[in-house]
C-alpha cells in the first residue's frame, strides 16, 4: 500500500468505520493499511471522532493498551431520532394506511431502504451496550427490520419460519398462541441456524397481545439463547393482557377509528 | 450550520454519499451546509473521488451544469468481485451444506450482514445503469439479498407473498408452475406495493429451472412493469429446460454427489 496523504485517508478510514460498526480496529491496521504513523492515525481518528460526534453519525471508542484500537459505535440522537419519528408518524397516521381488523398498511415503510437504514440505526442505538451476538426476527414482514438493526450491529441475522421448508436442515419447532386471534400456531429454527447459549435481540415490526414475541422467546429457550432485548417498530395499545414485559417500541398505535378513518399514533416506549 | 476545515467536511461528505448512491446531490447542498465556496467542494470532491475508485469503494460522477451535481454510483471492481466469490465459492462448497434434494444450506451465508453487504454491492455493480426503480423479490430467502442490492441502488424493494395476508390490501394474484416440482402455486403482490409501469429488477437466492423468477415476470406483467433484470445468488446447472432466458448469477452449482458428499460451484454468468 502506498502511502496516502492525510485527506485520502480520512475518506477511506471513514468508509472504513462506516462499514465495520461495533468491530475493534486495531491502529496498527489503518498504519499498516496506509503506511503511516501511528500517531497521524491517532490524529485522523479525532477528526473523524468529532466529525461524526457533530454530525450525529454515531461515536468512536478507543479502547487503549495492547489489544487496542477504535471502534465506531453507531447513535441517533435524542433530538436527531425525535424529528424522525415525528415525519414517519405522520406517514403512519394517513388515512389510507388502515386496514381490515385494525391493522396499518406498512409494506411502503418497510419497502425503502432510507426510512429502513434510519429505523435500524435507532434499534441498534437502543441496545448498543447489550453485546448482542444474534439478531432474530419472524417471517415475513421482521425481515428488512432485523436487517436494518443487524447491519448496524453488525450481526447475523437469524429468521424463524412459521412452516418447516426443507432447505433448513433439523428444525426446533414450537406452537404458540398468537395472542390476538388466540389461535395455535407453529413457528421454527433450523438446529445449526443459532449457536447455542447466543445473546438475541429479537425485532418485530408489529406487536398487539405479544403472542409471536412470546413464542419467539420460548423457541430461543430451546438453544438456550439468552434475549437481550426485544425492539419494535409499532406496538397496538389496545390490548387486555400482554404476552412479554420488556421490550420497547418506537412508536404507539393509540386509537384506530375504523368507522371515521381515523389513525392516532404516538411516540413509543423507547421515548420514555 | 458553522464553517468547517476540510478536514471535517471530507469525514462528513464521505458519509454523506455512502448513505445516498444513485442520488444526484447539487453542490449547493454541500456548499450551504458548510458554508464554504463551491470551489472547494470540488476539490473535496476530487479528493473523495480518488480515495474511492482506489479503494474499489465506487465511482463519483459529476453533472455539469445548473441542475448538475455529484452522485455516488458503488461499484464492485472486477478483481476484488472475484476475489470475494472465490471465498464464497469455497465457504458454499462445504460439504456439509448439502441438504435432501439436492438444496445447499445458505442460512448463514444469508445472515451475515457483511457478506450481504458485498453481494448486495455485486448485484448493484452489475444492474448500474439499467435505471432501477424497484427490486422484486418473493419471500423468504430472498429478501436480504434484494435489501442489500436495494441499499446500494438506493430504491424501494417490493416482496412477492407466498399467501395472502390480510396486511396488504387488495392484492394480485397469479398461480405458476414450479420448474422442478411440477406443483402449481399462488404468489400475490398488494395493489399499492408496485406503481404501474415500473422499472424493476428481480433478485433471488437460488434458481433451478426458474419457475419462481417466470413467475414474477409474469405477474409482474399486470402491473405493466417492465423487468430491466433479473439476478440470482447461485444458479442450479442440471436443468434440462430453463423457463427464464436473461439472467445474471454470481455462482454455479455444477456438480451434487450426494453419497460422496461432494459440491462443486463456479463463478457465474455474470463473470463470463
Amino acid at each position: 500500500m502506498k502511502k496516502l496523504r492525510r485527506s485520502a485517508r480520512l475518506v477511506d478510514m471513514t468508509q472504513h468505520l462506516l462499514a465495520h460498526p461495533h468491530t475493534l480496529i486495531p491502529l496498527t491496521f489503518f498504519s499498516e493499511q496506509y503506511a503511516s504513523a501511528k500517531s497521524s492515525i491517532s490524529e485522523d481518528l479525532s477528526i473523524i471522532k468529532e466529525a461524526f460526534e457533530t454530525q450525529g453519525v454515531g461515536v468512536l471508542r478507543t479502547v487503549a493498551g495492547a489489544a487496542g484500537g477504535v471502534k465506531f459505535i453507531p447513535q441517533t440522537g435524542d433530538s436527531q431520532a425525535r424529528e424522525f419519528m415525528k415525519e414517519l408518524i405522520g406517514h403512519l397516521e394517513s388515512p389510507d394506511r388502515l386496514l381490515p381488523g385494525g391493522y396499518l398498511y406498512m409494506s411502503d415503510i418497510l419497502g425503502d431502504p432510507q426510512t429502513l437504514a434510519k429505523i435500524g440505526k435507532l434499534f441498534a442505538s437502543a441496545f448498543a451496550d447489550q453485546d448482542v451476538e444474534m439478531v432474530m426476527t419472524v417471517e415475513t414482514k421482521g425481515i428488512p427490520l432485523a436487517y436494518a438493526a443487524a447491519a448496524y450491529l453488525n450481526v447475523p441475522v437469524v429468521i424463524v419460519r412459521r412452516d418447516n421448508k426443507v432447505t433448513e436442515g433439523s428444525v426446533v419447532s414450537i406452537n404458540y398462541v398468537s395472542g390476538s386471534s388466540k389461535r395455535i400456531q407453529t413457528m421454527s429454527l433450523g438446529r445449526r441456524a443459532l449457536p447455542e447459549q447466543s445473546r438475541v435481540l429479537i425485532i418485530d415490526d408489529f406487536m398487539k397481545a405479544g403472542g409471536t414475541i412470546r413464542g419467539m422467546i420460548d423457541l430461543l429457550q430451546e438453544f438456550r439463547a439468552t434475549v437481550v432485548g426485544c425492539g419494535v417498530l409499532v406496538e397496538a395499545t389496545d390490548v387486555s393482557e400482554r404476552l412479554v414485559d420488556e421490550y420497547i417500541s418506537l412508536a404507539k398505535l393509540k386509537d384506530v377509528d375504523i368507522k371515521g378513518k381515523q389513525i392516532q399514533v404516538e411516540l413509543g416506549s423507547y421515548f420514555q
